[in-house]
C-alpha cells in the first residue's frame, strides 16, 4: 500500500466517498488509487470551479464532506472562487491538492507555486503531508476539522512522492465527529425573556436553523411568540414551502433591509451574524439594524443552532401553541402571452415538484421567484453565499449527486452562468436530473443599478461596454447543446411551461433559455 | 478629481492604456473614471481567466503592461491560474484589484477575503492603496515594478473609499523604466571562451533572447561558432520562420530532453534557467543535463539578455561569419483524404500568413506543428509558459488587441480550451482576427501517457473516466457559435484547408474543430 492508497482508503472509511476532481500528472498516483480501490465515486469537472462548487452543493445536502482533488497551485486557484462561496456557506469539504514531489520543489519547475499561500485564505485547516505513513491520518484530521462547527474547508496538500511511497498498512481509522456545543443556559434564558416580552422580535437564523429540526423548532417558537423568522440574504440551505415555517429572506438592497428591520427593537441571532450590506456606499450605514435595537446572540456559528432552537422552544413551552406554517398557495399554471420574469416565476411555482431542490443564482431576474414559490410544494432552496458569481451550475451538480432521487431546478443569470458553464457538461455526463433556466437579460444588471446607486451618474458608452454582455448575444441553446444538454429557447409562456414540464420529467439535464 | 480618476489618469500618462476587465460593485468608481477619462481601451472578459490571460498576451507582444481590473478576492482568484502563466512568462502586468471600502472591512461582508494573501504568490510587487492622494503614485510604482527586469505582475489593491474620495490634483507623473543591467564582462568573456573552444555548446535562451535584436545576435553567434540555439519548452515569445535563426524547442518529455542535450558538454544560459522536467518521476533525475556538463549563466532573468547576446556576438566578431538562418521551406497545401494532426500541421505551415502570431496550446495534438512551420513565413510563436491549461484563447485575445494588423492563429487542445472558452466571446465582441483551431481528441491525452509513464499500470474504468472527456462529446462548433464566433467542423483535409483559408481572410474570429 502506497501513500495514495492509504489516503483514499482512510477517506472512504470516514464516509468521504465522493470525489469531485480534475486531476493532473502530480495526482496520478491518487488517481491510480481511486482506480484500484472500490468505494469512492469520482465525478469529473472540466474546470475546477465546477469541482469546488459541486463539493459545496454536495455538503449542503448531506452535511458531510465530499473530497475534491485538484492539480497543484493553478488547479486550486481555479477552484478558489467557489471555495470562497463554500467558505461563506460554512460547509465541510476535504480539499486535496496535489503537490510536486518534495524532492522536485527546489527546481522551481513551471507548475511550482505557493500552494499553501493560495489555500490559506479559505482553509480552516491546512497541512502538507510529509510522509506516506502519515497521509491517512492527515486525511482523517482534515475530515474531522471540516466537520467541526463551524464547518469549513480542510485543505490537505499531498506531494507526489508522499503518494507514491510505500506506506505499510497506514489506513487511518475513522473517529467520531465532535458535536457542536450548546449555548449557555444564560443565552437561552435571555432569548426566552426577549420573546416573552411582547416586543416585536426578529429571529434571524442560519446554518441548521433553516432546515430539519432546527427549522421546525423555529416554527413552534414563531407560533408561540409571533417572532418574525428571517434568513440572511445568502442562504446555504433553507427548507420552505407549504406547511413549513415561513422564513423571509433579508433583501439584498440596503434600503429595503433597513425598512424590513425598522419595526423590530429586538433581534435574536441563531447561527446568523449581524446583517450588513454586501458593499459600502458613501455616507450610508451598512448595518440595516434600527438604532437602539437589542441584539442577542442565541447561538454562534460554532454552537448547535438547531439544538439551541429546540431548547428555546422547550423553555417557552412553545409546543403548546400552533406552530407557524406557510399556507399552501400554488400559483395557477400561466398560459398565453409573452414570457416575463413574473409569469416565469409563476410557472415555476405552479410546476415545482414535491421535494425539489432549487438552486437560485438568478440575480436581478429572480425577484419574483421567492414570493411565487413560498406556498408551493416543500423544497430546499440554495443560493450563492459568498457573492462570487458562477455557483449555480456547479452547486446543482453537487446537490444532484448528493440527492439522486430529487429533482433539481437550477436558476442562473446569464452573466453568472458564463463563469462556470462547464458544469452543464458534468450534468450531462452524470445524467443528473437538473433543469437549468438561464435568464438572459444580456447585462450585468446589478452593476448598472449599483453604478447609479453610487451617485456617479448614468453610465456612458465605455461603462456600458463593461455592463452589457450582448454584442454578440450569447446563445445558451447552442452552449448547452455543445456540452450535451438538450435545450430550448422560451420566448412565450406556453413554450416555457411545456419546456419546464418536459425538463422536470426528463431523466437527465435540460436547459431553458429565457431571453429578456 | 477622486482617487479613481487619479488612478486612471496616472496609468494613461505612463502608457498603460489598455484595461482588460470584469469589474464589480466595489470597482464602480474606477469604471466611472474609465468612462469619463479618454485614453484607456477597456476590453471585457466574461470570466477573469480571460482577463488575466489577455493581459499576458498583450504584454508578450508589446513589452508593456496592460492593466487588469478585477472584482475583490473572488475576481482575482478566477484570474490567478493565468496569472500563474504570466508570472512564469515574466511579463509586465499592472493588476488592479478592487477592495471593499476600508471602513467596510471589519464587517466581514460576504465578499470580504484576504486579497493580499491571494495575490501574494504571483505578485512581484503588492500594495493596498491607503489614500486617494497616493493611489496615482502607487499606480506608477506598480507600473515601474512590473517593467523592472525580471518583468512581473504588480498588484495594486484599491479600496472603494480610496477610489471615491477627493484626491485633489493627484495625477502622478510617469517616470522612466529602468534598463536591465548588463552582465559582467567576466560572464561575457567566459561565454566567449566556451564558444571558441570548439566543444559542442548549447545556447539556451529565453526572454529577449528569442526575438528582435537578441535573436538576431544569437543567429550571428550560431553562425560563427556552431552553437546550438535552444529555447525552453515554455516559450513566452519566439520569432521563427524562414530567414530567422533556427531555435529548437526543448522537448516536454524528459527522456527526449536528455537525448537532445546528451551531445553537449557545455550549456550557456541567456535569460533561461537550467532545464528541469515539469514533473518528478520515481527514480529519475529531472534535470536532463549530461553529467559533467559545464553550465554557465551569461545573463540572468534580471539582466539584459538581448544586450548580452549582442555584446557576446561582438566579442566573438561573429558579424564576420554568415549568420545561421532557417531556410525557407513552405509545405505544399495538402489535399484529399482524412484530416490528421500531421496533414493539419502541413496545411497550417502552407497557409500561415507573413507576420502571423501563433498561439500554441495544442498539447499532444500539436507535435507536428513546429517541424511543419519552422521554414514557413516568419511569425511569432507563443506557448503556455506555466503549465496551467486554458491560456490559448485568452492569450490570443491579448496578442490580437496588441497587434491589430496581424493575423492570429490560436491552437488549442479541447481539454485546455474548455477552461477559458469564454475568450471566444471577447474575440467576437472586439472583432479580433483570430482563427482558433481546436484539436478535439476528447481526452486529457497527457494524463493517459503520464499514468502509464509513472509505472502505475494501465488505467481502469474509474481512471479513464477522469482522462476521457467524451461522453458527452463536446461540440465546439456549437460552443463557438453560441458565443458569436462562426465555426466549422473539419473532418477532411479539403474542408480544413478551405476553412483555414477563409478564417485567415475573415475580418474577425472564426473557429475550426478538428475531431481526432
Amino acid at each position: 500500500m502506497n501513500g495514495a492508497e492509504a489516503l483514499v482508503s482512510s477517506l472512504i472509511q470516514a464516509r468521504v466517498d465522493v470525489c469531485f476532481t480534475n486531476p493532473g500528472t502530480s495526482e496520478m498516483h491518487v488517481v491510480a488509487a481511486l482506480d484500484r480501490i472500490t468505494g469512492m465515486r469520482c465525478v469529473l469537472g472540466l474546470f475546477e470551479g465546477v469541482v469546488s462548487g459541486a463539493a459545496d452543493g454536495y455538503a449542503r445536502m448531506t452535511g458531510r464532506p465530499a473530497c475534491t482533488l485538484l492539480h497543484l497551485g493553478p488547479g486550486l486557484a481555479n477552484g478558489l472562487a467557489n471555495f470562497h462561496n463554500a467558505y461563506r456557506a460554512q460547509v465541510p469539504i476535504v480539499s486535496i491538492v496535489g503537490q510536486h514531489a518534495l524532492t522536485h520543489l527546489h527546481h522551481d519547475a513551471p507548475l511550482t507555486a505557493d500552494i499553501e499561500g493560495l489555500a490559506r485564505p479559505y482553509s480552516k485547516w491546512l497541512r502538507t503531508s510529509r510522509t506516506a505513513s502519515e497521509v491517512g491520518r492527515d486525511a482523517i484530521e482534515a475530515q474531522i476539522a471540516s466537520q467541526t462547527a463551524p464547518h469549513g474547508i480542510a485543505t490537505l496538500i499531498v506531494p507526489a512522492d508522499v503518494a507514491w511511497t510505500e506506506a505499510g498498512d497506514a489506513v487511518a481509522k475513522a473517529v467520531s465527529v465532535p458535536k457542536p456545543p450548546m449555548p449557555s443556559s444564560k443565552a437561552l434564558e435571555r432569548a426566552a425573556r426577549m420573546l416573552r416580552s411582547g416586543v416585536p422580535t426578529v429571529l434571524l437564523m442560519a446554518g441548521s436553523g433553516l432546515y430539519g429540526k432546527g427549522l421546525k423548532a423555529a416554527g413552534t417558537i414563531a407560533g408561540a411568540t409571533k417572532a418574525k423568522l428571517l434568513a440572511p440574504y445568502p442562504i446555504t440551505r433553507l427548507e420552505r414551502g407549504a406547511g413549513l415555517p415561513p422564513v423571509e429572506r433579508m433583501p439584498y438592497i440596503l434600503d429595503q433591509a433597513v425598512a424590513l428591520l425598522a419595526g423590530f427593537p429586538q433581534i435574536i441571532l441563531a447561527g446568523a451574524r449581524i446583517p450588513v450590506s454586501y458593499f459600502a456606499y458613501p455616507g450610508k450605514n451598512p448595518v440595516p439594524v434600527p438604532a437602539g435595537c437589542e441584539i442577542h446572540c442565541l447561538a454562534t456559528e460554532a454552537e448547535d443552532c438547531a439544538g439551541a432552537l429546540e431548547a428555546l422552544a422547550s423553555l417557552l413551552s412553545a409546543e403548546k401553541s400552533e406552530p407557524s406554517t406557510e399556507p399552501q398557495n400554488i400559483p395557477a399554471v400561466p398560459s398565453g402571452g409573452d414570457l416575463t420574469t413574473v409569469n416565469a416565476a409563476q410557472a415555476i411555482g405552479a410546476l415545482l415538484p414535491e421535494n425539489a431542490i432549487v438552486v437560485d443564482e438568478s440575480m436581478t431576474s429572480g425577484r419574483s421567484l421567492m414570493p411565487a414559490t413560498k406556498g408551493c410544494s416543500p423544497h430546499d432552496y440554495l443560493t450563492n453565499t459568498g457573492g462570487s458569481i458562477g455557483i449555480a451550475m456547479p452547486l446543482a451538480v453537487g446537490a444532484a449527486v448528493a440527492s439522486p432521487d430529487r429533482r433539481l431546478l437550477c436558476l442562473s443569470a446569464d452573466g453568472s452562468g458564463m463563469y462556470t458553464m462547464q458544469g452543464l457538461w458534468t450534468m450531462a455526463r452524470e445524467s443528473l436530473k437538473v433543469t437549468t433556466i438561464v435568464f438572459a437579460n444580456r447585462e450585468y444588471a446589478v452593476l448598472k443599478r449599483e453604478f447609479s446607486g453610487l451617485g456617479v451618474g448614468n453610465p456612458g458608452d465605455r461603462a456600458k461596454n463593461m455592463f452589457e454582455i450582448g454584442r454578440p448575444d450569447i446563445d445558451w441553446v447552442s452552449l448547452a447543446q455543445g456540452m450535451g444538454v438538450p435545450a430550448t429557447r422560451a420566448t412565450s409562456v406556453d413554450v416555457f411551461v411545456k419546456a419546464l414540464q418536459q425538463g422536470l420529467e426528463t431523466d437527465g439535464p435540460t436547459l431553458i433559455e429565457i431571453p429578456l
